[in-house]
């Protein structure tokens, strides 16, 4: 994976050969994004059936299947907000049940690690192409020329690849709309700054980058068409779990009239989750606010408060773009009917 | 001066000898703060008036007055936004001019600038007063163990003392409230984090820094009954222009039904600028937003804005709290009869 602490910086690959490192990585924020977790979980979990069956070739199925769950349950715990992880680890633990079961099964733990391994394959390819699909979905909601703010990152580094929010950018410069985007720096960690910007520089899509605080003064002065950010989990009812700062956007957008839009997958819509009240939300080391960067600039020893994600009330969302089409108030049902006709629709449940 | 780029990690005091260094030291915010630019522009013409004196002692007081005006103009329009550095400047201009046509004057370019530095001292006197009496009325209006939510750095550093919204939290503090602190981090130029945290680490008044983006979440989650901020100018109708992301507070403020507080002493007040469409608000480098402190993270070239201020209209401000008292809705009228109180209502062009 790309280890996304070292951007802008350095583009440097991370390879991880435990769960542990795959752990390590994800807490550190070496991968994050929900897509990018949901297949980072899904690898993880066909890394853990390699290394059993690797361990000792004569140990069988079983024993496969079950250094998967016990994967699966330790990467599941690393971040509790994004739903993707739980079904990206899932659906690849589904498979390894599948294969210790079927035919494959009696091929012993390699078996059933090389169907682990191919279903986490067959993840990764999907949410490109779902991505893709997505954001042709979504581009259709940007008019031509649009100032679109955005905030976090929601590209193709949060993803395996294209992006969900930036996707419907990309999208929508492909299609010849020629959107110029805000880039919310992101604070605490800056995802905005240092990976939204080098994405969509490399794009060659027109970025500027503001500091958080100013998203009310260009929305006042009528300088934001619309928003669209990416999502962490999708609850049942339309409520949206995403990074700190993106409910504040949905009130000020609220407030000024623009159209607020949430571009996940269906892998990130939890039906198993009613309301965003269920949603819970990770609180990171405090050290993130009191640094920038490496910078310590706020006085030694000071409290500080740590929320990673805040909930958006459906009520502020304007619409929910998947890569099998938009949906629209009441979310129950709009939501519900995508999920369903999605092909894989299994969460573990985190 | 405090040498306020230095803090929190060192406590250093800058003597500025020229005119230009005063310009300098507001530039680069080595002194911020709209009382304490007030000063600053007052110390600065009184320093204008003494080298024009000591350079020529028999250049007379029209020859020190010119020097006055010429550096009341520089320092003027080293800042846009902020009101206090014209009506500081504008004060100790006045006084200057006084003592050149009165009995004083025969005294020469010596007497004028005795004059000049005597009018500033008093002014620097009457902001400690002045911050300690506002404290005062705003105290009335925090509730018992209020969690009280502020932006930037309104306090003692940004005033000659005491504070005007920390004043506000300093004399609920010393009136037995308890009030606890949300410090939001402020950024670009994280005054919050740099500078509000450690004043509040020397109160021993418990404090929390969050990141901008928190506010909302806090406030969804029931967490602030109170924000309290200061300002760089509020205009007849009482629209208030304060630091970047002052605005986006107000909005949220609104929204969850928060009390949204502005303190100000009167000098802020500008009857002259009749809304916050006529309010210039200040851009600052784009290099404020690209880096944070000393790390640069976004990627090199990046495009940003940096817009320095915003405009909070009326409607969004419960209440505006002066040295002279709290001024309610319709704020035409309650302004304007407080600054009419007020002993030095001289405001210099700006």
């Amino acid at each position: 994976m790309i280890d996304q602490r070292l951007l802008p910086g350095k583009l440097r690959f991370l390879d991880c050969r435990t769960v542990g490192e795959v752990c390590e990585a994800i807490s550190t924020l070496a991968v994050r994004g929900a897509p990018a977790l949901g297949a980072s979980g899904g690898y993880g979990v066909a890394l853990a059936c390699a290394l059993a069956a690797a361990e000792d070739p004569d140990a069988g199925a079983g024993a496969a299947v079950r250094a998967a769950t016990a994967a699966a349950d330790r990467l599941v715990a690393t971040r509790p907000t994004a739903v993707n992880l739980a079904w990206g680890a899932g659906r690849v633990l589904a498979a390894a049940r599948d294969a210790a079961r079927s035919e494959a099964g009696r091929g012993g733990g390699e078996a059933v690690a090389r169907a682990a391994l191919a279903e986490a394959e067959r993840l990764a390819e999907q949410d490109v192409a779902d991505n893709q699909a997505l954001g042709r979905h979504g581009a259709a909601l940007v008019p031509e020329g649009a100032r679109v703010l955005t905030h976090c990152n929601a590209g193709g580094l949060a993803c395996v690849g294209y992006g969900t929010a930036l996707g419907v950018i990309r999208a929508a410069d492909e299609a010849g709309k020629a959107p110029r985007v805000w880039v919310d720096e992101t604070r605490p960690v800056l995802q905005g700054a240092r990976l939204t910007a080098w994405e969509l520089d490399r794009l060659g899509i027109p970025a500027t980058l503001v500091a958080d605080v100013m998203a009310g003064s260009l929305m006042a002065s009528a300088d934001v068409d619309l928003v669209v950010v990416g999502a962490d989990r999708v609850a049942a009812n339309g409520d949206v779990a995403n990074k700190i700062g993106t409910y504040s956007l949905a009130v000020l957008a609220a407030h000024h009239g623009v159209p607020f839009y949430v571009a996940a997958p269906t892998s990130t819509i939890d039906l198993a989750t009613r309301t965003g009240a269920g949603i819970p939300v990770e609180e990171r080391s405090p050290e993130e606010v009191r640094k920038v960067g490496r910078s310590r600039l706020a006085p030694p020893g000071v409290a500080a408060l740590n929320r990673a994600f805040d909930v958006t009330p459906a009520a502020l969302v304007t619409a929910i773009i998947t890569e099998l089409g938009v949906a629209h108030p009441p979310y129950e049902k709009s939501l519900r009917r995508l999920v369903e006709a999605a092909p894989h629709r299994l969460h573990l449940r985190p």
